[in-house]
């Protein structure tokens, strides 16, 4: 039986103290401790609240929430995280408030961070800019606390950014560990992020860039598969490399879809646009010429159109691994028949998978959570078993 | 004197285990004791919190509101409600998350509630929809607890839908038997909902049904009074009929608000929409047919205006028993030279009234928490009982 | 070395009875001792957080707040307030809820109460309503409450209205006794409130009338300069002379902003509208004439953009007592060549103070929650004292 005791003892075995008051911006910025660390306090909190033990490490504080985008899955992973440890959300409302780069980053930071204990943020629609945009952030409040303004420091949690999407990744990658019973049986297994037809235009990189840069820390064979010219950030794709390099993986690219799922024991087809139309986008934007996206829209979405054949279909799933291959999304996709005419995925695919779907969801939220844990306690193992001793049920009873 | 005891020996007495685990959708869904137990628990709430004893159950958890419809009232008291348990609210805003019937309901209903423990929505602008929405919402999530991915299933609470607006009624109802001093002094009591005149269109039917779906089960004599082609949901007049059967009181019908009004001692004057006008409107917009919305809104506003004399002056006040009778209203109202030109109810009359209708008004957030709290708990009195033993003060002392 | 015991002593020396169960409006409503109570409450407040105590004295209720204007900083200011003593944060949202003045008010304030235990309030745009309608709401809760509806008097905090903006200028005065080591080395210093150019139009009297009206009280010497026809309240500038009158400091204005600057201790140059000029626009909003408003608006830019001189610059600030006169401003700035072409301040002024400045902002959270917990608490030096006892970590450790 699984006690929390299994996973303090485990979490003693792994030195993740970079975590300590330090920010989560991408995940191949950590080390393998460290990102080891963060599933286990997952898990821990998620055992923990399955047994009534609340996890409330804040009496009070804020968790303040920006999102450049609308948002209902990730917006309320963070409120969850947030609530779990006992921090209120607040959001900063861009339209309310006029945030901009520059002197104004600096200030607002600061001036929303005095009782801030964490930073979520939100920003993926420009090349070169959601990242840039959190780091701007976080210097803002370092120097804010180094210089005696603020008496602590947020710590930053990227909830998707222009070049990962470490939140996600790493929720799909504890789904994955579960449903593959454990990390050490994941060596050798072969996962496809392949590109998908969708009839909407300009998804983000963001996952397909954060799946590559983080599945391939684990032994398995990663295959990137997508049309020609929709290639994603090539940095990512380095990084990629280099991870499969060190853990004896693989990462390979295709331009067949078919190729990616023979006999894939994960497959995860979901679309996104190009990075090179990305950056001339964002380049566009700058310069303010509507007509000019226009164009690129209609470039894009006809782009699109000729790739309607990338679909996840029964009779693709049927080459997989055993015709069994765990089928993965980030959600919400676009379901062939059912949210639109053509997508990404057959009906009866999805909702073959709607729980395992689900379920890869569910782990979000505690993923925020354990960054958040990681960054605020030094000793994070004592700090669990402490909780678990004074044991406050987290529903009356 | 009045002691947390008394609560609780009346609530012993009673047998409302359908209620834990389970949903609010309609009051004539509900027991005569489990409607009883949600009163007894309000008022047992609100007792404890004028001790200062605090009732805060939860450490954690959201409290998730979605509104369809504009609203101060309702989204204060299901604030206040939640706040009052511990829960956080999250507002889940449609502008923002695009949610929509169908598969996207099941998918949204899970992906918000991870560590949701209450769901409450508001949503009566359509005849046949709203109800049935939270029915699917209420089916996703019990689907998703059953299959792994919820660790809880958040309890949902009806702030309003197309057919009844139980915590409004209830809130009413609680306010009448405070007024009376007691349930048991209402038998043989005239109580006339009646239509009144005003000068918006489309007031929603959920409040006159849902008081005739409720104040029928306490013995009254309750008399529905509008003028002909105002008719309200049959289907509802029919639960009307069944409850004044088994509980000995009487429920009437008539076309004349003077009639209605003769000897009540409780009244209720306020306007509404006709049903077949609501579910027609129902159906243009199915169609988006805009033409004939404008239409029907100018044919509804013509409709309404050939009834200006159904108005609660103070000579229909006068006909009342004792011209004492209580005036009710869920507010706001249309007050005739203050609100509007010609309104609802006289300006005398609403002044005289203010300080109970504030009251009725206040029972509403602890109506709500009693919902949750008979959902949330197997042994809801062991539990107000040992909150009062730890003795925990709500403000600190 | 400070203890909370230094605080509680000296706030054992002061009689700020009036404070309790009351709303904060106007400094000048208040007595110095309850004045120099919030400056203590705000600082034994922010030592308990910076010895990880928790100041959490409600288990649960309400913060409402009403703005009538965009807002980050008493936004977020009175967020964190509200959430370092324990209160959840509901924003009433005038687009959503439809407030108005009169009738409305009286029921919307008791509507939105039944759990509020605080109600924070900016409406600061047209002369002779703000602080009328925060009367009003406080007028009607208060009647709630001695009519039985509401168990509690929810206590207001004037987040800036059109008279005054007491949170900031407490929040100025406490950053100023800190930066010259206690309020009792105040006496003889010099503060120049003085107007600076802003490329925009129609900012607030508030901060200027709130600064003279407050910094008067100290001993200080306040000098109120302004370009000729830019004059402020005059009833302010009564307060600000009766104040020197009484506490040997001295208020004296002058049309010369060099005049102001030499040999000042401290400096305030920020830009405000015409008193005169803003009475005109409330009149034209009333009335409905945007042709007349657009008209105001057009003089008004050209009226400023006479006085482009008057910018606080490097030159200027030489002048001042030593050359470094404490500079300071409530944010946001209009910075010369950063945020606009012209403006009040050169940027390399403003970023010589930048730290300081954010420093000044900080103490905002902790004046709203002093002002919160001296209404609430009959004996503050009490419960601080129990607090300290209780010892609940704020971060659990």
């Amino acid at each position: 039986m699984k006690t929390l005791q299994t996973y303090i003892d485990k979490l003693n075995a792994l030195n993740f103290k970079e975590m300590y008051n330090k920010d989560f911006f991408l995940t191949w910025e950590k080390s393998d401790d460290s990102i080891e660390a963060v599933f286990l306090v997952a898990d821990a909190l998620r055992y923990m609240r399955e047994q009534n033990i609340s996890t409330k490490v804040f009496e009070s504080g804020l968790g303040i929430s920006l999102f450049r985008d609308n948002s209902t899955r990730t917006r309320f992973s963070f409120a969850s995280a947030c609530n779990l440890l006992g921090l209120e959300v607040q959001d900063l409302d861009e339209g309310k408030s006029q945030i901009a780069h520059g002197e104004t980053v600096r200030e607002t930071a600061n001036m929303i961070s005095f009782m801030a204990d964490v930073i979520g943020i939100r920003d993926d629609m420009y090349i070169g800019k959601g990242n840039k945009y959190m780091h701007e952030v976080v210097d803002a409040v370092t120097e804010g606390k180094n210089n005696g303004i603020l008496e602590q420091k947020p710590t930053l949690v990227n909830l998707q950014c222009d070049i990962d999407h470490p939140t996600q990744a790493m929720a799909d990658m504890l789904h994955i560990i579960h449903e593959f019973g454990g990390v050490e049986n994941l060596k050798g297994k072969k996962l496809a992020m392949t590109w998908a037809y969708s009839p909407s235009y300009g998804k983000p990189l963001s996952v397909p860039q954060g799946i590559v840069g983080l599945m391939t820390r684990f032994g398995m064979d990663v295959v990137l598969a997508h049309p020609e010219g929709y290639e994603i950030f090539e940095e990512v794709e380095e990084v990629a490399k280099e991870n499969a390099k060190k853990t004896g993986g693989s990462f390979t690219k295709t331009n067949d879809m078919a190729e990616a799922f023979k006999d894939a024991d994960i497959v995860y087809p979901k679309s996104w646009a190009p990075f090179a139309a990305m950056e001339k986008r964002t380049d566009l934007y700058a310069q303010g010429d509507s007509a000019g996206i226009d164009a690129l829209e209609k470039e894009l979405l006809k782009q699109n159109a000729e790739h309607k054949d990338w679909t996840c279909t029964e009779e693709l799933m049927k080459t997989t691994k055993d015709g069994k291959a765990l089928y993965m999304h980030c959600l919400p996709a676009d379901i062939t028949g059912l949210s639109c005419k053509e997508g990404e995925v057959d009906a009866s695919v999805f909702d073959r998978y709607r729980d395992p779907l689900y379920k890869e969801a569910s782990y979000k939220p505690y993923i925020i959570a354990a960054m958040i844990f990681l960054a605020k306690f030094e000793n994070p193992t004592e700090i669990l078993k402490k909780l678990e001793e004074k044991g406050i049920s987290r529903i009356f009873e």
